[in-house]
């Protein structure tokens, strides 16, 4: 309410207590301004009842929402259903104009404020969380390969001669499709095993440019966060390297924001060397729905010219997403939150650890990898891969997810590119393995409860393996839970339904 | 709930009235089952509360609500903030997977199922409006021009050694944009004036194909939905020559899917010759906020290639948005909708033509465009074009949104290629117009509003033109709106800032 | 946001767009004062967006939401759980003071701003329906029996010595039990029959009035709104009398808001007699959930002394439910449904009568009864009062809710007085008979489908009634209802179980 | 979804996933399952999402949202906001029926489904925190002065002859207009001072019944919670009194739920002697919003008595707050929250203890009080009672809510009746005083803030009675408060405003 109606409320109310409403309201007004003068993440997380005020502040300034509007136009942000105008708080004509998903819309003043405040607040979180001269960014509807994509399709424009990207092994579909699907050839660069890590194989990289010619490559394409044992890479001469040769380098920094390792890497590889583009998941580091993510740089011209890359609006809920979440935590919500999840990994190591050495393996030393941890499974191996292959779908049936049973010998062919050991970096890696992370939002119950389970299958399997009938093993114990079926394999929650699938083969 | 707790009530209540309750659960899962059975946009549309029931049910069946679930892995659905949790039916999961944006996910039947509905039920949609041998479909969280994009890199695979990409020219930058963003050079086909009319140029396509070579043009990339005076381009003809010349053929249908008549163009052009997709905004067709789309084809390969090049997960807001409005307004409520838009247009059309006659001008004859229309503004140019600019500026301040006015000259580079006559369609269109639209969801209020507005802008500028102090022009007679400032020109909504530009040139 | 956050705003976004958006939030703030200026119903209803506004902007002047608060009382308006904060707008302290119910709050200047408004607005509505001459009123949280309780309570501090409640029967039991709750004894006048309508015995009135002593009246209790054949109480008369004889009077006017011809009755009453308090639900005349009422009168002190009698705070929520519902509304869309209203109640009329001949019954001449109707069931009675009954039960288990069957000779005990031919409003009303209602927010799908099962109904009895088997009488035809048992009565939605309650004897 | 819905899912998605996701619902309908077996407040919290699950499944329940209803009654559930009925999940029919509160509603299964779920999970909450014997209870939608009115209003009925009812002194208007709007004369006994603690004076108690009259006498209206240095009543004397000489006992028990020594007392009193009846505040206890109560007590009959009292139907708004609210937390999280009352109190105890030696003042020992603590004023008095009134004024603007200032001398009349010393629960207590309280959802920030603010306002009142000038004191140094006035007096949050109220008198 203006100053005009909280002075005829005090006709209806008494006048010192409207005016302590109206103090309450500045309260609320002024947490906006400093947000809108600094644009940054504030310190301190704001009430839900302050995002959704300034949420409906910003709808306001919006066409669809005029009272006096009348629209004639093909595209006038008109809602048929309430339940959807509610949902996205009436702000419906998303971002971005067709020059730019950056730009600013006449008809959706409201909507680019958000756009404007939302990408200028996240930049804020890639200083504050490591990558301390990052100078631009922008939120992009899009999941982190798609955004991949984009840069690539952004630098053909730059290096219209290129054909190769340069690419240090990760074994994640959506990586290696989004070179494929900008139209561009993957030059894979096998890892290379130090102690239990798999990392960059920064000579072969090296012989490679050689051996192709660095004009031929659009970039180098480098990854930070992965699954143990492969660790990030080696991104600082990675960097140093693209800088000698004169190749773009964009990373993928899918899941590492929560990591103040990773994003050292990236700010010590754009102080020492060059990179062009780093890519990270809204979802997976901001826990939102999945669908956006950040596409940040060194270069202000560059990440612009990306931005102008997009034809066309774009969804704006990716943004309206990670705007809320942050404006509700805060800067400090945020860090608290990371550093839990620190914390949380520390814990999830012991526990691992101690639980392997109680079935007769070892958790893989892997220092480098500051989010996954692998334990081995020597020992079930040995009952043959089927019985790897079966943990892994015990612990789905158990709703243990995201720990990820990796077998030997996956032989897989993403988009003609026959992969050799699938699923783990590396054509032969020396044992199969189970992943666990600490990402951030887990919890110590999450670990209790995965420890408790995984310990189970675990015991359950072995005696299996002994001919025994397995007693404890069932999922009947725990009453909220589907029951396995008691046969060998059948479906692995990672790979799909095995067998079905012509490109996977066992050995 | 489930028959054991429906007993359990009833000790709590009298069981006649818990086995109404019964009753009444059993008519909102019969709807869900016809629903899951045909797959069908339901006849009639359900009640909000259905809708809510059903998403819930959605939501349950996903791993982040699993009450027992633990996590431990990088990607686990977590939300930090509850306003977003609810505003998403806590759906978290996205749609697809890494390898494809249609497969199934492990962790999400419910987001699965979310997403296989949501495609089917809009492909009956594309059906029963027109495009009855549709075979496949699916809604990608990518506005037009990007979806475009994704259809021409998928192209790229077919015919590697493609350059070019045809298009008959439309003046609309994320048209041109999405196929430089695929890394394609536009082949220009200038329109051909007929009466008002501006139509595709067949003999100049035709002779293009043959000087520059079939197997050297990705495809042809011709659209429905447009602004008057060009009308949607002769789509029989141009599939009859891809058939003829083996070449693909996508088709921009933006915003068409609410004509009858777009629809019927894409269903003939691809009985009589070849389409191989054509893609739709999903915002300008059924309401829904900016971000998404659906591609759509006769052969289920080719849009299952398509889908397979999206790399990663994906937003499944948009899907959201459109089943809930799929399932709010029932197909007869769509279709209702439909008929009221091609009944307003005639409205339209009669107002707008009595009153371009009232002020000298007249309704351009383009009876080709079934949603858009055009009224000449030769008595304003007489002023100048900056008179003719103003007109846009009022209607702007005015709040008449979606009225764009068509001034004569306008140059515009894009990517470096230089439009003249930019917004008209072609170089040297006869005369200055300003546009107006029947889209889906307008009303007759809005026509009347706008009649009316429009109306006391030109007598405004005309009397302004002719020395005299306006006085009834200004919006401050309409006390809900901007005050207009009283000089000629600054902002075009449509352009942007005039002058600010460097690449506007008015002449 | 403040004009100062508005200025930050045009750094980010061209300040042409914002200061559109501060004119659309102007509009907003405009509708608001008016609502401030007046306290009277919006002529037009506002948008959701506007109520929504206004609520969070009420919530912002409550205690508990200041940013700045800490709270060391015993009631500071903390909200456990987000669902119950969000469902109330974060409104949480309540409407009153100990002292009084529509005392203002220091803690709570927008609750109390609430309470205020929706008085007066609800006001507004009370004399443009009809009762132009009210000067007071107030929405309390208790149903329409509870508010004639404490209507009562109130009486006796001005007539302490007064034991009787002089009261026209209805057969309604919270209208009865609202005098013995307040600790009175009801005096029940018996109904006249003229034609097929009961009216107010007005000598029996004056008669007993001079038997017991006008001064140990307490007051006369007379109704409007009531189930045909009863008609609303010779209101203009009874209010002459109570005026000659110094005795209050109460009138309940349950749902009679939303016809003109019982709040002409009220406006006469007043006007030619004396009426102290009106009262009126809430969920019955403005399609709000149940629990909330209106007490209304001529004389504002009257009406403060009630409003003081309610000891301590209350819930606001039904203060909160009525006014959303008559911003969203407006005046005229509330005069559109009391218009619709009338009209279905024609069209009910007729299609009963067409029924009732069909079925060799009559609809009941009750011109005075505006709302409900009967449909006399004399030929059903035929085969016993077992038949009449089994209709009440079939219509239950086919969703026909509200059309209530009366049997003959029902005699029921409440709190001590029997009533005979209890649910009729008479010892002996001459024949059994089916009451159904036009109410506000019927439609005419209602009927159609009412009469339509009606008459399935009425078929299947006569056929078993003869013997036959019935074939079309069960719901199993339609497929979304309840079987219905075969055999005799067993239930009454009416009277609750037949036979389990000992008061209840057919005969 | 139903077992057959499931089962179409897995056409659409493979069946191992849709198998998880129905056990997954499993495990939600599991816990609804419990609920309704043991009518318990379930040991761990649900998810919201559980909750709300469970909501709509009730609200399936009732008639107004039958999809195949037709409705011709007067009633019928129907809503005209979208907004109105989402708050209330649908379910719109409120509680009870016209005989009895606790009825059930044919016309809405779920809705009574709601309101007997609440009522048994209530009891279940009283009973664990205290009241082990406890046998009946019911939620009534209106506040506790209100609640007690009802039960007064009962014993009427069973004491028709009863005049007075007797009420050890409590300074709290609601609970005074309790007994005057049920119709009967407080029979007030002064409070004893022992130490600092105001208790009972049972020897004026029997000194009075015996003066007056058992059987004169409707019941003993005692009370638990109240502020220092008032303690809880003498319950267990008390009843035994009540015993002894055949007299009914409420007990006015506002907050005492969340305090063990409250709910002791009301088991022992039980135990040895006599209570018929005692009410809870809903939101005081509950942490929902203002407006509903718990009507509890011994003897199931006398429960039921009351609960029929209440003529008609109810709110259900209440009751669907404080279910959710306790699923929400679960007995765990509830008896958390007591706890942390509880330590805080402490806390608080400490805190104030300490800034009262800084001040000259001293906390009161009023070891008794559980939940209110007091604080001399005795230094503030030396410079008036202006000073201290001043006090409770500059706490109220600097957000200080709750923290009660009580000057000597004020004299108040309510209703006829003059209390001295008004506020104190004494006719002249030694020293003016500061009450805080430690009530259920304070948290260490609020304690900690207070102590702060207040410790401010201290030194700057402290200031300007010595004629300095006052720099520390005003709240512009916290910049979200508004700024004080500079000179003495004016409002006091608690009283009103001075001077305007004719009834107070400072002397």
């Amino acid at each position: 309410m203006n100053i005009q109606n909280f002075s005829l409320s005090e006709k209806l109310v008494s006048s010192s207590y409207v005016r302590q409403g109206l103090q309450a309201r500045r309260g609320h007004e002024q947490l906006v301004r400093v947000l809108l003068q600094q644009g940054k993440c504030p310190e301190e997380g704001w009430s839900e009842s302050t995002v959704e005020l300034f949420l409906n502040e910003l709808a306001v300034m919006d066409s669809n929402n005029f009272l006096g509007n009348c629209g004639v136009g093909e595209r006038e942000g008109r809602v048929a259903s309430g339940l959807v105008a509610k949902r996205h708080y009436r702000l419906i004509h998303g971002i971005g104009r067709s020059g730019d998903i950056a730009a600013v819309q006449p008809k959706a003043a409201g909507s680019s404020l958000l756009n404007k405040i939302t990408n200028s607040v996240v930049l804020d979180v890639l200083k504050f969380t490591g990558v301390r001269s990052v100078s631009s960014c922008f939120v992009v509807p899009m999941a982190t390969g798609m955004s991949l994509t984009l840069c690539f399709l952004t630098l053909r424009h730059r290096r219209p001669g290129a054909r190769f990207i340069l690419w240090p092994r990760i074994d994640q579909k959506s990586c290696f499709k989004s070179m494929l699907t900008a139209g561009f050839e993957p030059v894979v660069i096998e890892n290379v095993l130090e102690g239990d890590e798999l990392r960059t194989n920064l000579e072969e990289v090296e012989r490679k440019i050689e051996e192709l010619g660095a004009e031929n490559f659009l970039c180098v394409h480098s990854t930070t966060s992965c699954f143990a044992p492969r660790v990030p890479d080696r991104l600082e001469e990675l960097a140093v390297l693209c800088a000698k040769h004169d190749i773009p380098h964009i990373v993928n920094n899918a899941y590492g924001m929560q990591s103040s390792k990773c994003m050292h890497l990236i700010q010590q590889g754009a102080r020492v060397g060059r990179i062009d583009a780093f890519v990270q998941s809204l979802d997976k580091n901001f826990m939102v729905p999945v669908g956006g993510a950040i596409i940040a740089g060194f270069d202000e011209n560059f990440i612009k010219e990306i931005s102008k890359m997009y034809p066309g609006r774009a969804s704006a809920s990716p943004s309206l997403d990670v705007l809320i979440t942050l404006l509700t935590l805060g800067a400090n919500g945020y860090k608290k939150l990371l550093a839990e999840r620190k914390e949380l990994y520390g814990h999830l190591a012991q526990e691992l650890s101690a639980l392997a050495e109680r079935h007769g393996e070892r958790l893989l030393h892997t220092p480098h990898n500051p989010i996954s941890l692998a334990m081995s499974l020597n020992r079930l191996q040995t009952h043959g891969t089927a019985a790897v292959t079966q943990l892994g779908s015990m612990l789905f049936t158990r709703q243990v997810s995201g720990a990820r049973v990796v077998p030997l010998g996956v032989e897989q062919t993403v988009s003609g590119h026959t992969f050799r050991g699938f699923m783990s970096h590396a054509d032969a890696y020396p044992c199969p393995y189970l992943n666990a992370a600490s990402a951030i939002g887990i919890t110590r119950d999450d670990i209790t409860l995965c420890i408790k389970r995984l310990d189970k299958c675990l015991k359950s399997l072995s005696k299996e393996a002994c001919g025994e009938k397995s007693e404890s093993g069932s999922p009947a114990e725990d009453p909220d839970m589907l029951h396995s079926k008691k046969c060998w394999v059948k479906y692995n929650p990672v790979l799909g339904k095995i067998g079905t699938n012509p490109t996977i083969r066992l050995f």
